[in-house]
């Protein structure tokens, strides 16, 4: 286990109707806001109007940024800064998934700075500080509602980079399941091939002795596989929609990688495919996860036969871990296919054309190589793009 | 699932040589301070020496309070409330196991109180606010490092009483395995016993549709079972020790009862037995789980069933549940025995003379009720000592 410092302070509010208490929270901090969200959706479930009504009864005067859209623009960013600076509001309010939560992040991070806030992302600058983030959830699957990183694209040459921050932490993020229950199906699947990722992300370590990590990681998967068959099958599975929501921020808090070090090539590999082709990142990570695990899994077979054991409960077969390995790599595309999830870039509809572009600008952002559990060269993107085709 | 708010700031500093770091965290929030630990094993093993050289190194003037035993004492609490006043200082740092940081929770509470700080505890006082607390851990077990709690026995009458309020998590805790080595054998034990129990008190629920932290708890106690062997055949095993110590902190960080609702009761019986009989706390739990679970399992076999599968590998015998029930109570109690913990009173030299007395002041502090999974009168306490004899 390698030497760590774990600290989270988001305060989550949980539960049917948490919703109605985001004015009491929100006053805690300002008395003007910026609200953040994404089309019309939450105005036609009535969220909107739920909220609206939260803040006023708690005397906040809230300035509206509408328009986030899937893999979230950098132009938005810029927008929400500047209004924030024009109007002198010193807290955002996110409702929505991880696009409108990481806007809001990065306006919070924005503001404060006097440069350009994408140097952030790109390495030429660290922030110090943020104004204050709030979110209430709509869709579990970033995990940005107790996180300290996002995710933003620039459409100036479609370059999609993460930062993490400290900083970023929001002070509190609202999770009521019930806001999930109108999730179309196909949201609903990326939304958990997302959570999935944000674990075995961390589960494929080559740090040894991680013993509760693993364990904790294994048991948070199983609820994930375990919950989304019951949400589909019925879309307003209170119980169901709860696992999955808890599991999303249990996921992506940081507590799960203590003492660990992730992989995260996957989510590299992916966002190079949804920031050119704009598909949805759950989509893509199910379609590079198996690729990248069969392209990788001999660097260390032991650890794939274990998640095939105890994630997926394949038999055991000590003589020949690699078929356990492989059969759990072959469990989890049929799981991703099962709830209806592409697992092929042709599913997708992209074909090869771009593969050489991706596997560039992958590699670029990253000092050469990409990836931790294997360090992966152009030329082993190129091929893991491939096995993906 | 049931709604909850949870938040904990805590920061967590884990593994090797961390210790030396504490002088410049404890920087960040006072220059005078409060150290509190127990008797001279910081002193032999050099811990005492690298501590002070780190506080000094950071400018930081130390006044010391010594002393603190197992089972800690109101009296104590009372003169380090009265050094902090006398010497205007504002923070306290806890060197030592759950004993040492419940004294520091407990003085850090009573500082700024005009009261008697056993009003907080006899719960005719909330408390509002705390001067902060650090602490450096050298005992996994109580899991106070990230807790809102702290548990004081007052010797005018020798009642044991616990507190919880959120302005008590600790603002850093240090963690290094290494500093669990020269621990007895006899002390990891019931160090693990405790840990356990935290896990358990949280997993007999009777909130349903609670399967993430039902899983995550599971993790938990595995990590647990199968580590402390290790550290019993080996003290100086790192990784053993790490394990252990991590699963201490998440045992009781409070993450693992969101939305359900613990029993607690055992720690309340157990308590008793501690108060009057002065035997470590982790040993009492060891005598009283099994005989608290052989009473109340049939409130929910199934429940009982799966702790038996999921954390004992019981084999499934779906015909009759009662039988693998009855197969994982055992499973615990035998494995108690083999880390060397008493099992029943007698072993640890108790007979029944007091038990009506200890049941008596058990269901005084609450309600006459004890317990959340099966609410417990004073004769159903009764009848579980009676089964620990």
């Amino acid at each position: 286990m390698n030497n760590f410092v774990f600290q989270n302070c988001t305060k989550i509010i949980f539960g049917k109707d948490t919703e109605n208490l985001v004015g009491q929270e929100t006053a805690r901090y300002a008395d003007k806001i910026l609200m953040v969200y994404g089309g019309g959706t939450i105005k036609k479930t009535g969220l909107y109007d739920r909220i609206m009504k939260s803040l006023r009864d708690s005397g906040i005067d809230v300035t509206e940024l509408s328009g986030v859209k899937p893999n979230p623009r950098l132009s938005l960013v810029y927008e929400g800064i500047d209004i924030c600076r024009k109007n002198g509001i010193k807290f955002i309010l996110a409702v929505g998934g991880g696009s409108v939560i990481d806007t809001a992040k990065a306006i919070g991070v924005g503001v404060p700075y006097d440069g350009d806030v994408w140097d952030f992302f790109t390495g030429k600058a660290v922030p110090k500080e943020t104004i204050p983030v709030g979110t209430v959830l709509t869709i579990p699957a970033a995990g940005s509602e107790a996180s300290d990183s996002a995710v933003i694209t620039n459409e100036d040459g479609w370059y999609k980079l993460g930062l993490t921050s400290d900083v970023m932490y929001p002070v509190f993020s609202i999770l009521n399941p019930e806001l999930t229950f109108t999730l179309p199906d196909y949201q609903t699947a990326c939304g958990c091939a997302d959570i999935m990722a944000h674990l075995m992300e961390r589960y494929f370590t080559r740090v040894r002795n991680v013993e509760l990590t693993d364990r904790l990681i294994e048991a948070t998967l199983k609820t994930v596989i375990s919950n989304v068959p019951k949400a589909l099958a019925n879309p307003k599975d209170y119980n169901a929609r709860a696992e999955i929501m808890w599991a999303s921020t249990v996921a992506h808090n940081n507590l799960l990688d203590t003492g660990r070090v992730g992989d995260w090539a996957s989510h590299m590999i992916e966002h190079e495919i949804s920031a050119i082709y704009d598909i949805a990142h759950g989509a893509g990570l199910a379609i590079v996860f198996p690729a990248w695990m069969k392209y990788v899994y001999k660097e260390d077979v032991a650890r794939f036969a274990q998640f095939a054991k105890r994630v997926w409960n394949v038999d055991d077969n000590l003589f020949d871990l690699e078929e356990m390995a492989l059969k759990g790599i072959s469990a989890l595309e049929s799981f991703f296919s099962s709830i209806g999830l592409p697992v092929r870039l042709k599913q997708a509809g992209i074909d090869h054309t771009r593969i050489e572009e991706m596997a560039d600008k992958c590699t670029m952002s990253d000092s050469y190589t990409v990836g931790q559990f294997k360090k992966l060269s152009k030329q082993d993107i190129i091929n893991i793009y491939k096995l993906a085709l």
